[in-house]
């Protein structure tokens, strides 16, 4: 139970609460993979002791300005579809569901921008913005089960971000409550350094009420294709070509020879479609074996396992979304078409661009049945620059590989480099050995990406995950991002635990 | 003279340097006008006590060291073209004049970014990635005056910022020496929090010694294009159409009456091709004075002056230049003509542009013989959203119309707004009552930006011109960024009284 005179004071200030123990559970954990295999070994997290749902920015302050004076832990909430522990409640405390702020605020359509409260949910906002002709243009994969908050305080991506760019970049200006309950404004225009600060900081510094974006039209015309190419090098250098000659494609996703072989083999009607559950039936049906149960003793020899793949496995599939203006739209894949083809990339046409768009959404929040199957599965999403990504695709594969099967795809290009997203299946038995298992892969990981000069994350966040990895990468930097916790949040009753903090 | 110590040690430590009156005078201005009226009036500004020329990152390092034991004031200083008084060292001490450092330590072609040490001047750095093909599409009128340091330290936007983006825009990542003596490196990528409280800070945070930008190709094919508008409003409503579609001329300029009038009448073979020396000579044979003492005679009725004009002149004049994939540019030229046309515009053909861009890197310091004649000269940037850019413009525009001969003009457009760069052109009797009729106009600028609801600078940075006005637009925000100075600058011995700070 939470203090009582804070709850008193909650009650008296006519905060929307709950003490049930279903809310406290429900609000326990968030997607990460060690959140739930600890759910699914019949573990329950730590469990908040109070939930608030504020219903506007004086409620928010006021929740703010109680909990300071109680040193209580405030955990700001979305839709709880994190993959980095950022969401769970490790110190108890409050948490607060903004998912009652979750009004569209404004369209201002001569500037071209959305105001909105961020408890609205990623699907919602866009499907709003589109029933006007405009779209947000940022699909993560999550969009169903994240919200605008969550977006801005994870530095999202979404699939179509090689053109509309990450929620950082459709960022306008936003309204912050501050852990002392005070309510400051910020803008790219006028305050970059004070947005660039809150942005990406998981609600550690502050908590994001409200934010500006900017909207495009809907485009007049989108357009998919595929390419083969024989080999991940090859597909990476047709993209660095095409973007360097300032060709955008909204989507362009290269996937490396496993996840290639992967998402080819994809049934596109099955009912259950995410494709994790296919992993294990389709890498057992390729090696030739009968039973689930001969894919977990394959697990027990990851690395193995990996280099049987690398060894009968070479092509990569490119898939390449086009959006936007007719005119644009045509000569950008013409120029494109052609840089693929002369980098050895061979045409296959619509199929797979279709089929991945068919299902974009429905990887991240339906990997729970494998997870009932013994297996644990998990994605960690690295960048660097054009230089430097073979080594550190080489660097994290085999780190990872150790300990799991991995592929892995080139997702988010930029001009200068690209971002890496991998996907690991690993098993072991029983809840605290997986557990072990998991964290070893992140460590591992997470060393050889520091190692190649990658960045540790590049859109998922970091939470506690990646917290150690997230240290080491700042460096000297480190004692400042302290600081500035320690000025914004002088109690330190934001998000404690979290980034490092 | 600096304390015996501190110059011992800078001896020891082999630091190239000066204490010669010569340099000293050199160093103690910029470009600012006020500095400028100061200069002319026979007013030496405060000397600095040293003028130190480091040679790399270490005697950067060692010399801050040195400087914040010894608690002397230290202010970096690229070319001295600033117009906000940035880089006058007002508390005396150290000038660290970063000039020496000046080369470019690699063109990176893979990955499409070049660094340089942060002394280099913008044109040699723009010549040398020309003769490699490439550029970096940054283009101040300052551009023979300004170095690498300078441009983020102000936040500089070139001339063809619309498809180029601003130096924020074009950066990747650099180097920090702080005030303690610490070397930390910073990037786009992984720190933007700590990358963009240090952009724009102008020396007084840290010393940026080396930076690694994004470079271009040179653009296949360059077109300019001109149109005559009935009205500044009917201007902007093409510029924020054709924006908005997503076409990204490089230059887009749309001179308001009078800027328009002084363009179109300014002679393109002009010895001296500053156009502010045109000023009195136009406006005055406009009015059908003879003499130049006519034009002072009308600035002191300057609010007549501007009705007059303003009764007189309507039409407005847009220059835009397009640059690019010979494929891109005239499809993006198509579209913008139709825009243009469609809201009004008659077109001009190419000679305005080419007339723009024979004297584009004329204005920026070439100014001073007005001031000889008693007039002062002097500009204002400040941005908006579309919805708020009349209002700003009017309200701007008024208020330095009570005291000075006002004219605007558009540029650095985005999708969701512009900035309007003001000159204005005063006159009072002797250096002092010029020096107050110059602050009259700036406070009721800045007082009229702010209630408008505008940025107070675009890019020409904050100084100590703006720092009463750039205090009130934090507002709340200004005690975190005076805790960041504290912070990364405990003994404010960083360009101390700028900014705020």
């Amino acid at each position: 139970m939470p203090p009582p005179n804070l709850l008193k004071e909650i009650r008296n200030k006519g905060l929307e609460h709950s003490l049930a123990e279903a809310d406290r559970l429900a609000y326990s954990r968030d997607c990460s993979s060690a959140s739930m295999i600890r759910l699914r070994g019949g573990e329950v997290e730590i469990l908040p002791k109070i939930i608030v749902w504020p219903k506007n920015n004086q409620e928010v302050s006021t929740l703010l300005a109680l909990a300071n004076t109680h040193q209580m832990p405030v955990v700001p909430y979305g839709a709880g579809s994190g993959v980095c522990g950022g969401a769970i409640p490790i110190h108890k405390g409050i948490v607060l569901d903004l998912k009652k702020m979750d009004q569209i605020l404004f369209l201002d359509e001569k500037n071209l921008r959305v105001r909105a409260q961020c408890g609205i949910l990623g699907e919602i906002l866009e499907r709003e913005l589109n029933r006007k002709g405009y779209t947000l243009g940022h699909f993560p994969s999550s969009i169903y089960t994240a919200t605008l908050g969550g977006y801005l305080a994870c530095r999202s991506a979404g699939q179509l971000s090689t053109k509309y760019g990450k929620i950082e970049d459709l960022f306008h200006s936003m309204k912050v409550v501050l852990a002392t309950g005070g309510v400051v404004d910020c803008s790219r225009d006028k305050e970059a350094w004070f947005s660039e600060l809150i942005l990406g900081s998981e609600g550690t510094l502050g908590v994001v009420t409200e934010a500006e974006l900017h909207v495009r039209p809907l485009p007049e015309k989108r357009k998919y294709v595929g390419f083969q190419f024989e080999s991940v090098a090859q597909g990476l250098e047709a993209i660095r070509l095409f973007m360097q000659k300032g060709f955008r494609p909204a989507v362009v996703r290269l996937y490396d020879p496993l996840d290639s072989f992967i998402f080819s083999t994809h049934p596109s009607r099955e009912k259950n479609n995410s494709s994790f559950s296919f992993i294990p039936e389709k890498i057992f049906s390729f090696l030739g074996f009968a039973k689930w149960n001969s894919l977990q003793m394959l697990l027990l020899q990851p690395s193995l396992l990996n280099k049987a793949i690398d060894f009968a496995l070479k092509k990569s599939l490119l898939i390449l979304g086009f959006e936007g203006a007719a005119w644009k739209l045509d000569h950008e894949l013409l120029g494109v078409q052609q840089i693929c083809k002369r980098e050895g990339g061979k045409s296959l046409g619509e199929a797979p661009g279709l089929q991945w768009l068919k299902r974009r959404y429905s990887v991240s929040y339906k990997m729970s049945p494998l997870v009932n199957q013994g297996f644990f599965v998990d994605t960690m999403e690295v960048a660097s620059s054009w230089t430097n990504l073979a080594k550190l695709y080489e660097g994290v594969k085999s780190a990872i590989g150790q300990e799991a099967l991995v592929m892995a795809h080139f997702s988010h290009a930029y001009h200068d480099g690209c971002s890496i997203y991998f996907t690991f299946l690993g098993h072991a038995l029983g809840k605290e050995k997986t557990l072990k298992q998991h964290r070893r892969v992140w460590d591992k990981g997470m060393e050889a990406s520091l190692k190649a000069g990658g960045t540790i994350s590049h859109h998922h966040g970091i939470g506690t995950l990646k917290a150690e990895a997230f240290v080491q990468e700042l460096g000297p930097l480190y004692a400042w991002w302290k600081n500035a916790k320690a000025v914004l949040d002088p109690q330190a009753i934001l998000n404690p635990g979290k980034m490092g903090l």
